[in-house]
């Protein structure tokens, strides 16, 4: 891969994936696999990245930037978090250590926030990159997944944010509770609606109402798609609940792909809030290389 | 054992114990079994009961009543649910198929709710079983466990019930979820109390919460019995938020042994409600009884 300018890589507790990256910034091959942070030790990490990358270099360093758990304590190495507010990928990499010479890994820090307690590892990534295609947003980022976000954003620095267990939960309740016995793998849009409607207004609703879903299943012969999208709007609708302060009369820009980011999209169009969408992988190829710009910067 | 006079029998999803009963009431043995209902087939009830029971039969037939999963659609026979407002164990019991001509097995029917939808399997015979204990109580009974129960006593009646998936709940984000790197199996009172109030008094702000357990272990150090205790306030905490037209100026009764019971009591304490706390195997003997002797009348 005669071209290859950087690689770029985003490497969570559970996946990681690489992106070829060539000199004009166009992607020119990619690779995953699910040698995720959890699963390796420290002196896992370089086989691991080696293995997807390996077919791309040849015999000179190249620089990759990667971003995610892999910086995590239990990680490659630990990058320690920044401390908001701040701009997003402001802190400089860490460098992690390699045995190959064809390698130079530069890792991303995380975000920390003291008050109350929260942090991010990726996210950031994420939203640097968010905020280098729309310059001077001012407003709310949501950021859909396993612990989802809500970043409120500044002159182009985090000033605060808020993670929720939501779609940890989600995934828990539907495949490993008493719950599981309602679902299917179907969707049920207006389910869903008034499901955000329910626990968005009454939020204390939220502990009884789930129950309810088996105890509808039996009793009512609620359709498995109905329960399943009504899990996911009762949930999705505490979360509204909670982060009203953040998006009520605000910007929003959801980094959300899928099914899931559309659920977000749908559920704050209900409460009059039309939000951008922007891909998360957009986003994260953005953010890495604007840590590797500011990389090359300071060295 | 010659004294034996009937066999109560309290079969859930994961386990099945039953005691050996004397002619003036007296506990003469008892047994117990991870056969759950959820584990067998209907087919395999009469062995799994035979199991515990056959040391302490000879050549009569004895009568067995069995309360709980073992009545659902998925166990040995459906007891179709009784509907509240009803007394909690005045619907007939249901005869289950046996081959032991020693064994007369007969199972208490559970309580349907048809709006908000809901039910229980089990619990109405504590509820009997606790109003044959307190004859008279009119108020709020609280049945802690995996899906707790909070129900509405008047006049020897279930008015209503709402049931709450805390319990799993704590299982599994305390066992499965990111949280449970921050848990270990202590416990901290005040961390209890302070997280209960919190979300008593802000309910919108549990899905933010548990994740800042997970945030307060990784940047404050939290301790892990302080985590543990504050996982199970923020639950109950929401849970009470919920039930507070239940229990706010009422009598409450806490069928709760050990731990569980104690946090529910801790919590309402709080309140300024003294529970009356009632041993669930009491209430559960005391209900199987109270069945038995209306069957008695009946046939």
């Amino acid at each position: 891969m005669s071209t290859l300018d950087w690689i770029a890589v985003d490497w969570g507790t559970t996946h990681c994936r690489a992106w070829a990256i060539g000199p004009s910034g166009q992607v020119l091959s990619e690779a995953s696999s699910s040698d995720g942070m959890g699963g390796l030790r420290p002196d896992q990490f370089e086989a691991a990245l080696l293995n997807l990358v390996e077919p791309w270099l040849d015999v000179t360093t190249v620089d990759v930037v990667a971003c995610g758990m892999v910086g995590s304590r239990q990680g490659w190495v630990e990058a320690p978090y920044a401390q908001v507010p701040c701009a997003p990928a402001d802190t400089e990499t860490v460098l992690a250590p390699t045995k190959d010479v064809r390698l130079r890994v530069q890792i991303v820090p995380g975000l920390k926030q003291i008050d109350p307690a929260d942090v991010m590892r990726g996210e950031e990534t994420q939203i640097a990159g968010a905020l280098s295609l729309s310059p001077n947003f001012d407003g709310v980022m949501v950021l859909p997944g396993t612990h989802s976000k809500w970043v409120q954003i500044s002159a182009d620095e985090v000033v605060s944010f808020r993670s929720f267990m939501t779609g940890e939960m989600f995934g828990l309740l539907s495949r490993a509770s008493v719950l599981k016995h309602s679902m299917d793998d179907g969707w049920d849009g207006a389910a869903f609606s008034e499901a955000v409607e329910e626990t968005l207004s009454r939020p204390e609703s939220l502990a009884s109402k789930l129950f309810s879903i088996r105890a509808e299943t039996l009793l009512k012969g609620l359709p498995g798609a109905a329960a399943r999208a009504r899990l996911s709007g009762l949930l999705i609708g505490a979360e509204l609940a909670a982060t009203k302060p953040y998006w009520l009369g605000m910007p929003v820009s959801i980094l959300g792909a899928d099914a899931l980011g559309d659920a977000y999209g749908a559920a704050l169009a209900a409460q009059g809030i039309e939000a951008k969408m922007i891909a998360p992988v957009d986003a994260t190829l953005a953010g890495l290389s604007a840590a590797r710009m500011k990389q090359k910067e300071t060295t």
